[in-house]
């Protein structure tokens, strides 16, 4: 496949067909153009040339492409369409995309487009989607999928199928449920076409279905499909009623941004946001975390006044050139143990007690402290300083290597057990916490040994 | 769904049932357990546990079983199987999970596996499978998909999905190949099952289809199966022959594999492990980002040596007090100008040219770097510290701030020009480099201005 590729070429020509309202001319050149690709355009486009366009398409178009478009886009279009229009493209939507539209507009503007919409049982829907956490299995779900009693014959399913299905995308599995629409099973389309028309469900069904309560947690569930490799899964909520089902396709882009977030936050970025938001946003998602850098920063100036003795004395006064040196170390050894801790407790993977964790952080923090202390000795050597100084001096990298592994281990346990997303200590928190206190441990082990 | 929870009584229970060899409790006892479970027991079992659990089950399960175990168990449970066994194993798994396992067996072992296998088909595929690199579309797909000519009617191939559909676990799609076994179209279940079944393909298929090279990288798939939803996608040679399909559930573990990976880069952890590895992996893992640190620490160690000048001026001397904040501060910046970068690049939302993304950094940069040398000066102030050097401190403090920006947007910019993974680039390799930069700069400008 050639992966479409956003040329400079294509948005100059789409911009001046817009410029001279050349819609025929315009409709040819992107008729074959992806939805998704289109979203791409549009969100290069400037405000009036990306409302002309999207004008441009019919409603089932339309409605696929502000389901990709970059949210801020997506919140200038709609601005700019009638409740009337929203309302159309809402009732060309699967239910979830829809009511993810619908919950990014005001209250107001989203009851006026429910009530612009004629099918009142999608109406009903969408309101019941938008009643859930939007990261919560009724948040993620859609209400488009297809049952089927225990009591029918195949060819009856089949039927239904041919009905229920012109609503439903992609068919994964036939759910089936009992005479209390109690969820009990599920039916591959394969199963069904390789028995014979005349079974009956009840005999032919897999009783065994994963399913997830409709209140369950977005990452928990991307944990069950990614492990099982599930493609759908069913949603019931606490009577096991079958309310809803989560595709996989959903799940991967909740995926893809939740790890964008990590990634972001362990660099000390906060929330959902990228490389081509305003500045205001991005100031508003790094300058918090550079503050905490700031109150950490001033706050070993502090520190350092306190072992001002140091400077007087023409033999140690060396040491003060070591600070980068012992932040640096503290703060790098710190945010490895965190990191690699973080990432264990988001998969699962973090077995056995604290206590076994930090015996081993210790056994792997006096390996990497004492290799690096020793080169901080031929350091020493090489640049002709007194050994009792390189001595000191290695000695306490040492503690502040280990004191940092520790630290970097605890704090995402701790935080972990009291609820708090563990992914906050990695990062710009543990580098300020460790830069100081490794700074007071080094000069302090330091004043012990030399003063 | 109750989510499985593993637990120290399970495993107790089964660790002891091994002991005392009661097979028939055992079975019983885990007979219901998922695959994917019973790896995360095998896991957490010793070897010879795991080994006696593992030759109890019939080789359906076994083999699946495998599949799931981590890397590292694997291996120890493969030395202990025969040839024999593992080619039983392989027999029952899909190709793509079959040509898995084999590549991490030993050449000499890999070659008489495939030669103990009865089914030749099967042993040309995974000798296929084998010659593509692990992340290529090769790599990653299966032999396993449902084949329909052009010029069959859809009973024929309805026929045909029940003789091929018996080795595919999935039916996504049923591709359509000419006679010449190129790939030009596909039909949805659905579609078929919603068609006459005198109807011919020729005239029923769906012409665009998305395929892929069988050389193209695991991350543009991610990339091309997340943004147009698809769940799997044929793979094609050169020739546009159809030689494999994808599915969605390998391409979410490769997105959450490649996600851990960067994340662990981007604080100083390389290569693929986990908090539950050995010492020994940790410390190769962890080890190189640390000496790299240790290195820039002693370079900044000379710089400061550099402007030793200071320490006998009672009124400056307190500039060293200052050192790891602005180390904290070019090092933050550094790392949060990169990893938005970053990964603005790897989802390719990263667009126009490196001039104007500096443009906008600079303008971010000063808007935070004012803010925090206003802040500065507010606390030079509460610390009755002369009103020149809290000046000189924050005017050097701002350009450090920006300076470390503008390394921290180019670098990852240019590592991805020249074809270098710029995720390379966030963490310790930005905050090594900037913390010396920042340290030299901060003392240059310090200098002008004071002495």
């Amino acid at each position: 496949m050639e992966s479409f590729q956003l040329s400079e070429i294509l948005l100059n020509k789409i911009a001046d067909l817009i410029l001279a309202k050349k819609n025929v001319a315009l409709k040819k050149l992107v008729q074959d153009i992806h939805f998704a690709d289109m979203a791409e355009i549009i969100d290069e486009l400037n405000e009036a040339e990306g409302i002309y366009l999207i004008k441009l398409f019919d409603s089932e178009k339309t409605s696929e492409i502000l389901t990709e478009l970059d949210e801020d886009v997506r919140e200038k279009i709609l601005k700019a369409l009638s409740v009337k229009e929203i309302a159309d493209e809402i009732e060309e939507l699967d239910s979830d995309d829809a009511a993810d539209i619908l919950s990014e507009l005001s209250e107001r503007r989203k009851e006026e487009v429910i009530s612009e919409i004629s099918d009142d049982n999608l109406a009903d829907n969408l309101k019941e989607l938008l009643s859930y956490n939007e990261d919560s299995a009724g948040g993620l779900m859609a209400k488009e999928l297809i049952k089927a009693n225990e009591n029918w014959s195949v060819s009856k399913c089949l039927d239904e199928i041919k009905k229920q299905g012109e609503n439903v995308t992609r068919v994964h599995s036939v759910y089936v449920v009992d005479d209390n629409k109690k969820l009990i099973g599920r039916l591959s389309l394969k199963d069904l076409i390789t028995s014979s028309s005349k079974s009956i469900i009840k005999d032919i069904y897999i009783p065994k279905v994963d399913s997830v309560n409709v209140l369950e947690k977005g990452e928990d569930i991307a944990k069950i499909m990614s492990k099982y490799d599930l493609e759908a899964i069913p949603v019931v909520d606490d009577k096991k009623h079958l309310v809803g089902r989560i595709t996989i396709d959903d799940i991967v882009d909740f995926i893809i941004d939740e790890a964008e977030e990590d990634y972001l936050l362990a660099a000390g970025i906060q929330g959902d946001v990228e490389a081509d938001d305003s500045i205001i946003e991005l100031t508003k998602a790094r300058l918090p975390w550079l503050f905490l850098g700031l109150v950490g920063g001033l706050g070993s100036v502090f520190i350092l006044e306190g072992f001002e003795e140091f400077m007087t004395d023409p033999n140690y006064k060396t040491l003060f050139f070591f600070t980068p040196l012992i932040a640096a170390m503290a703060g790098n050894v710190g945010v490895q143990s965190s990191a690699i801790i973080v990432q264990g407790l988001a998969n699962d993977t973090v077995k056995g007690s604290l206590l076994k964790r930090l015996v081993k952080e210790l056994g792997l923090s006096l390996i990497n402290g004492i290799i690096l202390s020793l080169l901080t000795i031929v350091f020493g050597l090489a640049i002709n300083q007194p050994i009792e100084l390189s001595l000191v001096i290695s000695l306490s990298m040492l503690c502040v290597i280990i004191v940092a592994a520790l630290i970097g281990t605890s704090i995402p346990v701790i935080l972990e057990k009291r609820g708090i997303d563990p992914a906050i200590a990695t990062g710009p928190f543990i580098t300020t916490s460790n830069d100081i206190f490794g700074i007071f441990l080094f000069f302090y082990i330091a004043k012990i040994f030399l003063l």
